[in-house]
């Protein structure tokens, strides 16, 4: 019987999932919801409902809620509980604790970063139980980092750590070479993918591929990949480009497990090998030989586990504060 | 009155300092040695001598040594106290810990490697005291970062972390374009700044650089600056990846502050706004405006304030392992 129960979020650019996890990692409930068109406070009133619903519903179970964990994806401000979401319209600056806890009375809320509570599912529940240095990069619309080391999240001084694809590293580029340097995410994230793609199709009068370039996504991209030219060139380009991250990623953390996920990433699991392979070009060479590199294992569900496990986190820590005072 | 103090020691490829550091910073001894052509045991004889020589002359002043820490310059095997420092010829595997220990009589030692000493030293005796998120960039004959974040050391899981001389930023390069990349290191460490002007002196007959190829070093160049072409490319090519390298770690880390050393770096501090413009074309945008970016304080002593920090750190853990059993 689980003694504590955690209301997981995990809030995406097109939709937000639910769940409940109890101490032991055991998920009670999970349910997507898409956002669709959605912007500004309709998003917000969106999860407040939802949340309402779900606290009522274990109510009637008399299954208490303990704790809400927000994966977040983008900034957030903790001094304010505000937060800056770039795939959400009008989330700038949009005061996500103060709309939640209207709908939670006094429920505490932990809102993290998604790449944060993507390494601490890991941690926890997934791929890289046990590991005190290990990295979950985190491949979608765009490209972060969440960071362990020696036992401790990396968030930087600003929490805003772990932006990784701000790396830069220009050099397999195709075509020209491009003085100006190339930052990781512009050439190998979801968007990147489709834009370099996009470019390639404009650009090669009378190629034959077979992508549609108004609605391409990338795991088109992925999916032509074994009978596409333009779709191999495009995840040959981003093999290169990761393997590069990932040996930069060795060279700096000498970690014992970096782990590969995020929406995009998915159909890329198979290209792991190869991703290796070129990192192997560049790492440091003892680390390059000490670390496993591996997909994620909770896949979509990291954010929702990751989340979880910091509201339990912090209610284990506000527990050793009061038996300390 | 000081009541502990430490023998410090920071071995270089060409001299080794040793000092005495009170645990309130105060130094009570400095002094290098040179190891000129020394290399295998006889460097190692050389430090065990200075080691019996300072804790004599400490005897008959009635002071004793409490511990011994050393800033070595290279990888550090803390199960079994030996080290590969590829600086000295012979020490690919060297014991340094079980001989020093044959010298110094049961006195605690702690090896650290020289780029967690420096980010040590900084933050206890230099500019970075109260920093919890810091980075000491060490540009030497190689490069690496002594790492702090969450105010906790970035050493990875094997003790080699922080090697960022691997990093791969290729954008400007001279010349032709190498679509094959660089690694940081080989493009702007002291020993790729006199390969990169070697390389431009033979390859630009009728040059009427002052520059001497033969017996070239960094301070050279740096000196040349003013008045000579090829020796203001080199730097110019400098700058431009040294501020990608500060750009990457500022967007990884999200730091309060990164200070900049190491043996090759003093001269540079001049060009300390021209690197951190750099740095701002590529750096994740708002860390940018949030880490000051600094000379090293302590710059050749960093080494051995951060050692002594190390050796008073374990003897404080110590202590209270003592206390709690």
């Amino acid at each position: 019987m689980p003694s504590t129960m955690i209301l997981t979020i995990d809030l995406g650019g097109t939709k937000v999932a639910f769940g409940a996890i109890d101490e032991h990692g055991a998920m009670h409930f999970n349910e997507r919801v898409l956002i669709n068109n959605l912007h500004g406070d309709a998003v917000g009133t969106l999860i407040t409902h939802k949340i309402s619903q779900i606290i009522k519903q274990f109510d009637k179970g008399r299954l208490q809620i303990n704790a809400i964990g927000v994966s977040v994806p983008g900034i957030v401000r903790h001094q304010t509980g505000r937060v800056w979401v770039p795939n959400i319209k009008g989330w700038e600056d949009y005061p996500l604790k103060e709309n939640i806890q209207r709908a939670s009375s006094g429920i505490p809320i932990i809102l993290e970063s998604d790449r944060t509570c993507y390494v601490l599912g890991e941690k926890w529940m997934g791929c890289a139980k046990g590991c005190d240095n290990v990295i979950f990069l985190a491949i979608g619309t765009g490209i972060g980092a969440g960071i362990i080391a020696n036992g401790s999240l990396v968030k930087g001084a600003n929490d805003i750590g772990g932006a990784v694809g701000w790396m830069v590293h220009s050099a397999p580029q195709r075509g020209k070479a491009d003085s100006s340097g190339c930052a990781f995410e512009s050439c190998a994230s979801g968007n990147g993918m489709v834009k370099l793609a996009q470019g390639m199709m404009n650009g090669t009068p009378g190629n034959n591929s077979t992508l549609i370039s108004d609605s391409l996504k990338a795991q088109h991209i992925f999916t032509a990949y074994d009978t596409d030219e333009i779709a191999r060139e495009v995840v040959q380009h981003c093999i290169k480009q990761w393997g590069m991250a990932v040996a930069n990623l060795v060279s700096i953390f000498n970690p014992e497990k970096l782990v590969l996920g995020g929406g995009v990433f998915g159909p890329a699991v198979r290209f792991i090998p190869e991703i290796r392979q070129e990192a192997k070009k560049w790492a440091q060479p003892v680390s390059e030989k000490l670390y496993a590199l591996e997909a994620s294992q909770l896949g979509k569900d990291a954010g929702l586990y990751g989340a979880a496990y910091a509201a339990l986190q912090f209610l284990n820590a506000r527990i050793n504060e009061e038996r300390v005072s």
